[in-house]
């Protein structure tokens, strides 16, 4: 592979996984799409789901021509004889459309799987399957298409603008400084759709349970609960766009930043080296194709059988797509990197030379700790595994102990991976300097397109198990979906261990980009009682915007409660329904003939849509103080002190880190602990088991907004924050040093 | 006041607080202790304490003796010509036995001020409170006395042994090195007592709770109950002996660690600026002096008048203390510091010059500091108050809401404490360099004597509750206990928030002596991947150390409850007594004559001491494996790299304040909510305050162990790793960098 060749490779291969979800997506609407009801409900979930993503994109076109217009004339100040103000803009607003534009395409089709999923039940297993992981491929492919044709379009167009960038140099940094636009993009469609997206989940899950399930007594997912649909558009606003647009964020971060620290590694060698210095910008890029390669090759190996486990279905296409993309970078790194290695000067490792083999281990020690992390997050939140059967024990002894437990529990968690993540870090480091660390987590993030796909299958089952019940469809068809679901259980808490070990490594790489950006004017040594404090208030943040999100979780769920209570008040076709529902569940039987008369003649009557731009709105409001702090904090301590601002984005990111870990398994392991629960009860319930039954339900109640809402928003939080610094370094630079 | 003569005085003082404590215990032993009932509760509880911490005591002794035999062997191989090996072995065994004597001291008079607390309530409010602060200020002065004799004697007799470390130098380092033996045998004592004791206090209390009040129905604090002696131990030996252990090792560590900082401000500079070098070595000396005797000034003003409110007149004895002790240290600053300042060579800061009125500006920063966290911790914790509030709106909806809202009060309660402090440490080292921030650190802890005493009157005041409540005294005295008792609560609360800050400060000093004692061969910049590393696992750690103590209070609480159940089961007097207390208990009403009759017959039937036994050698047995990990981590992260170590004190601390913050107030503020509910209910009980008082009841239980075991844990675990990494460093100085 010839160098340069690469930057036009990007977009082709961009292209090719873009006509691949194409396909993929034209396969899944020609599935069969069930029956009236099935479609019925499928439109109300799809069009709430649109009507989520089209008030969110709303507010965010604002946001975007606000910060686009802001940062044109900001950048003005420091390189205005190089007009790149507006070309930074320009980088920006198409990171943004690119993230936005994935998390379309992605939901679009999620909403269309579920349905057919449901429906392919009917058939089997395997058809099941292939159904929802189809309609998760083409958010991973939308994903990983789009962020590559976005930023190797620019990479490309901004290389024929500036030509002397192909040699490195003072050119080089420029262009990746205008290309780092398109990260900051990527971070606020991030911040919208994760943290906003987490809020509406689970303010409609809390809403519709507490007025539905507990005040109304009718069964869960029933059609005559208005805020029914707004939960499981939740499932795909928040599993689906906002995991979607939390791992972009991640990519296009590792991506940059490891093409940043590579050209700033020939500053300060002599020239006979530079030759070789596009090397090391063009080795991400180079990565990132082959993994989208690997990945779809991958997805051809993806299949169960009826009655086989679908995890290992899932498994194995990840496992395969992992090793060709270490076998394909192991190849690419030896065309590039000559055989006697590159000497290079690092900010930390000092002048050193870097053997092809190094660099190669550095992408591999992050694939394998982004997996390591996976399965450990698997094992502390896995039913009949010891963690989660610490929970079970003490939910004899009540609701406390099962949260004290759980909690227990979630923050022990927190050692194995923070482990392998320091592992990967020295290993990295070891292997290729901050370079090695930025490459560890493109290696762990270069799979997306498969991986994200066997994210987004998850909320897909779930959504498609919904479906079955509300629809009312045979038993062994709901085992079939049930089975799906609970694979889909563990496959969304893989992928949050994983999204939170990226988004680690990618802060970390930023922070990294960062500093080389300030020219080795920051220090963050932590002696320095600026750098002290940096890390302390970093450090606090994260505790402080998680208490954020969990208080807007409750108060968004205040507004879904009240409209839930009013049209059970206004609507005079629901009174009879529900009461007649209510009636048949608290006998703990079917309704009867009679009853299914009166409840089905308030079909449809319950207005979705109301509760759908309530939770929207509610959603899209509280997210504003916590993304304006995630935002201003890095401004404001940059503006004090760059060093307390270098102290900052280590500090935000060590401890987010550790509680977005913490939240993550210890709602994940309560969610199991209560499925455990209950699936011993199907054998022998009785007054214990239906006391623990309820202890465990308050500590998966409590670990809903953990797991679904702070946990994640953490991850967006820690990369933003280190974005927003790198954006601003240049103008900090000025500020503080002189331009 | 002369440099050397500080040398002198503190011996003096620390005598001069010892004799005044034995002056207010005798005067404790003095008072009415109440009539036979309330003795032999009193007896009990006081048997209970002493023989918790006889057992302590047994095991602390032979960790004692092993540490030594380490300390002696293992320094051996750096100083061995110096003879030094031994010495630091004897500051060692010192530094525990004062902490341990201290606490027995301390405990002692505790015991015997909770029956006379509740003796004088018959006379009146102030007779009450003037008893229950006595036996406090009793623990308070024990603290300060016995540190500042063992600290200060040590120090004459090291400097006659070295008299050139008189003149500053290597001699002074070599003195102080081995002067810091006595700070590590006080975090030994501080790691049993308050971990061993935070896990005894809620095992205990759990353990009672369940079996008493749940499963046999009888009242709290029952006397047929065989745990409820040792839930009133618990307070002892958690609150007051644990917090005298935690503060006494905070005192030291920010007494010794701004020694060595002073002795090595003026290495490198001229030798005619050496003169005044031992100035910043006594200063500390000097300032915890007239601490000690502004304290003793301040308790002569905590008074309070029936129908008055007890708080403030523990405010106003505490801040009479804190004006006297800063118009004392500006005073003995002046005297002590050339009116030219003096020129200093700073770590961080460089060489400059400072003056007496920044020295003392950075004392002052401290003492401002440690009120501000401590009044900021009353707010998030206090009835009536706005977050509170929040807990108590949520009960409304459940346990599971009460719990998030809990959780999220106090994630957020951590922004203002930490931006307090952040605040103190860059104002400290603007004004003295890495001295001034350890100088804050000691302005914070120079008035212990009457900031413990404050602390320990609230379980002193909680006990007398808990005798009054045994003893059936009548409702007027109760509600002179009652009072006393909300008073604790609040200055635990405060008391809580203080150690934290303290903690971190102390454990930064320490941090910043490590690092000089490592020579400037340590360099904890963040952008080294190991320094990093090091962060990374060091944020970590409190969470796991957390997780442990959790889980401990849990598995000690079923061996308590196996015991009080097997009681139950065997004692022949306490079936029928049980039934009869149940009867009344269930029916809402007092015993009858006959059922009093039955109930009385069982009198001191219940083995207590059983009880005692059990939750004595469960906390000492589970408090094994954190503080394993505690001493062990710095060690094995020090062998394989001193820059990770560096970051490992750094990570551990920044967490650690954060977890402890986060945990100690949502303890408090779910016990203060639950008490708002249950005093709003006295006006109008009804089923919806009976709901709301369940699920508060649920979030009190969670928060048990967050305020009283894991938070206050993590202050020892804090301090200990950095004052290990300090105690090792010469070793690790000498393996990593030849001798």
């Amino acid at each position: 592979m010839n160098t340069s060749q690469v930057v036009y490779l990007v977009p082709s291969v961009a292209v090719l996984a873009l006509v691949y979800a194409m396909i993929r997506a034209a396969w899944v609407q020609r599935q069969d799409p069930g029956d009236q009801r099935m479609q019925t409900i499928g439109t109300w979930i799809a069009d709430g789901a649109m009507a989520f993503l089209k008030r969110e994109y709303r507010s965010l076109t604002i946001f975007v021509v606000v910060v686009a217009i802001i940062l044109a004339v900001s950048n003005a100040s420091v390189s205005a004889t190089q007009h790149t103000n507006g070309l930074i803009a320009v980088s920006f607003v198409l990171g943004a459309f690119c993230s936005a534009l994935a998390g379309y395409i992605g939901m679009k089709t999620a909403t269309a799987a579920n349905t057919r999923t449901a429906a392919a039940a009917r058939t089997g297993l395997n058809q099941a399957l292939q159904v929802a992981f189809a309609g998760g491929s083409v958010m991973g492919l939308a994903v990983a298409g789009l962020a590559l044709l976005g930023l190797g379009g620019l990479f490309a167009v901004y290389l024929r603008m500036y030509p002397t960038a192909l040699e490195g140099g003072d050119a080089t940094s420029l262009v990746l400084n205008i290309l780092s636009g398109f990260s900051l993009g990527a971070s606020s469609i991030a911040l919208f759709s994760r943290v906003g997206g987490g809020i509406y989940t689970k303010a409609a899950d809390v809403g519709a349970d507490l007025v539905g399930k507990v005040e109304a007594g009718i069964p869960e997912d029933h059609p005559l609960n208005p805020a029914t649909i707004a939960d499981n558009v939740g499932d795909n606003v928040g599993d689906v766009a906002g995991m979607g647009a939390d791992l972009f964020e991640s990519y296009i971060g590792a991506i940059i930043s490891s093409m940043i620290l590579g050209a700033t590694w020939f500053v300060g060698l002599e020239a006979a080296q530079a030759g070789t210095g596009m090397h090391a910008v063009y080795l991400p890029l180079a990565v990132a194709v082959i993994g989208v390669i690997a990945s779809i090759i991958g997805f051809f190996f993806v299949r169960t059988q009826e009655g086989g486990d679908p995890q290992q279905g899932l498994n194995r296409g990840t496992f395969i797509a992992g090793l060709l993309m270490v076998l394909g970078t192991v190849a690419a790194i030896k065309m590039m990197i000559p055989a006697a290695g590159v000497r290079v000067s690092d900010l930390i490792a000092g002048e050193v030379t870097y053997s092809w083999w190094q660099i190669a281990l550095a992408v591999a020690s992050g694939l394998a700790a982004g997996i390591a992390v996976g399965l450990l997050t698997e094992y502390y939140t896995a039913t009949e595994r010891e963690p989660v059967g610490t929970i079970v024990e003490s939910a004899r002894t009540g609701a406390a102990t099962t949260i004290i437990q759980g909690i227990a529990v979630g923050m022990n968690s927190t050692s194995l991976p923070i482990l392998v993540i320091c592992a990967a870090i020295v290993s990295a480091f070891e292997c290729a300097g901050l370079y090695g660390i930025a490459m560890a987590a493109l290696g762990m993030l270069s799979t997306i397109a498969i991986q994200l796909a066997t994210d987004a299958y998850g909320p897909i089952a779930d959504n498609a198990g919904g479906v079955a019940e509300m629809a009312r469809m045979g038993r062994d068809i709901r085992a079939r979906t049930d089975k799906l679901d609970a694979v889909g259980n563990t496959t969304a808490a893989i992928g949050k261990g994983f999204a939170i070990g990226s988004a680690a490594l990618t802060a970390l790489s930023l922070t990294a980009a960062f500093l080389t950006k300030m020219q080795g004017e920051v220090s963050i040594n932590a002696a320095d009682p600026y750098v002290l404090v940096g890390l302390l208030i970093g450090c606090m943040l994260p505790f402080r915007f998680s208490a954020m999100a969990m208080v807007a979780v409750g108060v968004a769920a205040q507004d879904m409660i009240q409209e839930v209570r009013r049209q059970f008040r206004e609507i005079p076709e629901l009174r009879p329904a529900l009461d007649a529902a209510q009636r048949a569940e608290s006998e703990e039987r079917d309704p009867t003939d009679a009853e299914n008369e009166i409840i089905r003649a308030a079909d449809g009557k319950a207005d979705y849509s109301h509760c759908v731009a309530i939770a929207t709105s509610a959603a899209l409001q509280k997210m504003i103080a916590p993304g304006v702090m995630a935002v201003t904090a890095p401004v404001v301590v940059g503006l004090i002190s760059v060093n307390m601002l270098g102290g900052l984005l280590v500090g935000v990111t060590i401890s987010g880190v550790c509680l977005a870990i913490f939240q993550a398994n210890s709602g994940g392991a309560w969610d199991n602990a209560k499925k455990q629960i209950k699936d011993e009860g199907h054998a022998k319930w009785g007054d214990e088991l239906e006391e623990m039954h309820k202890a465990a339900v308050t500590g998966d109640t409590v670990g809903d907004p953990f797991k679904d809402t702070s946990g994640p928003s953490i991850n967006i939080l820690i990369k933003l924050i280190s974005v927003v610094a790198m954006i601003i370094a240049p103008l900090l630079y000025a500020l503080h040093f002189g331009s």
